[in-house]
């Protein structure tokens, strides 16, 4: 007989699977855009299909975007340039629109060439034209388009001085956009007045548009001022290239463009749509839960904190689910999701999905029919091969049953060699996408378990 | 015109003063409690009240709880004797009852005394009388009867050891209830054959009823072979006085009585009920909630971890809601509770529950119509005179402003002087109760507020 965490754990592993197959770039780029006759519907929006339609984009699943835009629009596509990490490019199958191979993270002169192209293409598209872009995690470092006089070796300077300063995604960007001349809205000015529609699929915590790649059609509030100021912070400003300083006290002065702001009339032409997104896949894992007779909830697509902290409140709520049926009666699902972090102190191997489970492991030791799954939707968590791993009641027992003590492991960081030993990891390979990380507390009911 | 704030800010501090509330000694004791005619009812439990009725117990809100039971039964308590803290006792108003003043956190010799006079008061009681005992958090130190050959400084000793050394409440437990004629079981032992009625406020998070103030009226799951195991694991063993080395090493030959387990009939004439916990109160709070017109879930009441973590993860729930309605749509609130830590790193001075504000203020900068309140329901957070504090989106850049650093002040664990200066302090002076911490999610919707 299937015991009650044969069941739960099954299920985390389906739920997980669902949110990863939501985030699926064809799927979701077919889930939103159609042709209906001559007419183009993208999410609730009905176009006239033009003649002309470029396909531009960039990032890690912009691939598997275009693919399922050529599946669409086939021949109707008049051309294209997007770009994807190199070793993904030989891969694909598109036959209209063209591929360069650049690198990531760190942008090299491909990402350049594909800027380059791109905001020509761009800017080829007439009024009456339809420009379909596609951007994913990774598109800030694909696709670059330094603005006159920068060269893309400073920016990536730049950008790595202020990563190591502890700056956030933010404030990089804001630099960044005030370097480009595709990024931070630049690339709807250059379409401009040719339709703009833009399908995302978000890693950013929250889906803020404007930083998903950089937002290169998404209206930008942040300012040369700001960008200033953010240089100024870490004390980056004194260091960086001349070329970038003269470039922004330009722009302070007025004497370069400032990236195009919320209000300008460029928008009116511009349609923005994330088709996949941590919170769209955990919608999706719900309906799922749902379906198979789960009581479900989506608590958080935002996610934050120290793992082995979180592993704490996702617990809490585990054992108070068997406990008094809060939040919801048993059986139950939870799902969360979002980017912890893991501060290394030891010497072992992980990632912060894996080092969240094992913490978890630690806390619900003893608790029937519960199982605790973590993983990263793209597939790796950390410098390892698994995606995540899942955890029950017996998972620690067990460990110590054979000779793996779950706290040792976890003070040295080292939960990867953990679950090795003990069983649980979740090995996916890439799956080609990103939409950051899935939680997901399974709650049987001892009867269903029972039943089974 | 009120803000959205102001509106989230009134209803935490509401629902918080609901969760103190259903908290109360005397109005748990009075939910639980009725004599109807000639009949007691006690929870689901209906009895014939005999002629014979002794009230017993040990605790910081025993007191209130203890008046209770004389308003209910008046001159119908045969006699009674409790024990609770010395700077309480002179405060309490009973006619029947007679009231030890005691020592806490470290038993004292009114500890035993109170101790053995209430044994010595089960062991009058016949097998038609009714003790009913009165236990909360505190009992553990402000009653104790050491096994002969063993003094209460001897057991002081040996349990400031083990904690020092960071065994849990559990291990603790295990080994003090092997050292009692009172603990573990053994005042049920005591009473028998009368009939006992228990009830008991939970300071314990879990509710573990064998655990709050040791359990006099429970099973013990725990043995001599347990407890011995936990000296061994701690390195307390060998520094053990030798009369409490004695008395464990005759227990584990069988020369010393283990304390009465599960199964024991002597807990056939037991009933034992929690009239006050930490989900008892959240569930009060939660109906208050939906009185008001929120959309309420309970979470858990189980919450543990480093209080600046696991304040990411109550703002990552808290913006969901914002953004898009889950796990709750707006006007919404979210209810924990249980007890996190703080490691302290810096020299300032504060408690779990302000450290947990200060973090969430940092993580909710700018949400509009938030407020998340974190409090400890006994109206003392650390060594302050706070209870805890609430905050909203507005409080971190409102520090800023008046020149306080909210990321200063939380790197200094100096939350109190951060709610000194900027506001948000929740102050209530001492509840007489302890049912561990409350945080409250307050979310309103846009409308909601514009038209308040």
């Amino acid at each position: 007989m299937e015991s009650l965490e044969d069941v739960a754990r099954k299920t985390a592993v389906t739920l997980i699977l669902e949110g990863i197959s939501a985030a699926n770039p064809r799927e979701a780029v077919k889930r939103h855009l159609r042709l209906e006759g001559e007419k183009l519907v993208v999410g609730d929006l009905t176009l006239d299909l033009p003649n002309e339609v470029y396909v531009v984009g960039a990032g890690k699943a912009t691939g598997g975007m275009a693919e399922a835009v050529e599946s669409i629009l086939g021949d109707r596509i008049t051309a294209g340039v997007i770009s994807v990490p190199k070793e993904l490019a030989p891969k694909l199958k598109l036959r209209r629109v063209e591929v360069v191979g650049a690198t990531h993270p760190r942008p090299g002169p491909e990402s350049v060439e594909a800027g380059k192209r791109i905001v020509e293409l761009a800017k080829e598209a007439g009024e009456s034209a339809l420009v379909i872009a596609l951007f994913s995690g990774g598109g800030s470092a694909l696709m670059e388009y330094p603005v006159e006089g920068v060269k893309i070796e400073e920016i990536s300077e730049v950008s790595i001085a202020l990563m190591n300063a502890g700056c956030d995604i933010f404030e990089l960007n804001t630099v960044r956009k005030h370097l480009s001349r595709v990024k931070g809205g630049w690339l709807a000015k250059h379409a401009y007045p040719a339709r703009v529609m833009c399908l995302m699929i978000s890693d950013v915590v929250g889906d803020r548009m404007d930083t998903i790649a950089s937002g290169p059609t998404v209206p930008d509030p942040t300012t040369f001022e700001g960008a200033y100021r953010v240089l100024k912070k870490y004390g980056i400003w004194e260091k960086a290239p001349s070329s970038v300083r003269e470039y922004i006290e330009r722009g302070l002065k007025g004497e370069a463009p400032e990236t195009p702001k919320p209000g300008d009339p460029v928008f009116e032409r511009v349609h923005n749509l994330i088709v996949a997104s941590n919170i769209l896949s955990l919608s999706a894992m719900k309906r799922k839960a749902k379906e198979l007779g789960y009581n479900a909830l989506v608590l958080t697509s935002l996610l934050e904190g120290e793992a082995r902290e979180v592993a704490k409140v996702v617990a809490a709520i585990a054992k108070e689910i068997r406990r008094t049926g809060n939040p919801l009666p048993p059986p139950a699902v939870v799902l969360m999701g979002g980017e912890t972090t893991v501060t290394v102190r030891g010497k072992g191997k992980g990632g912060r999905n894996q080092e969240l489970a094992l913490a978890a492991a630690i806390e619900i030791e003893g608790e029937r029919g519960v199982a605790i799954a973590a993983v990263g939707s793209d597939g790796r968590d950390g410098p390892t091969d698994a995606a995540g791993a899942i955890v029950d009641g017996n998972t620690a027992k067990r460990a110590r049953e054979a000779g793996v003590d779950p706290v040792a492991y976890l003070e040295d960081n080292n939960s990867y060699e953990f679950f090795r030993k003990v069983g649980g990891h979740i090995i996916l390979g890439y799956t080609g996408t990103n939409v950051n990380d899935f939680v997901v507390i399974v709650v049987e009911k001892e009867a269903r378990g029972e039943a089974a």
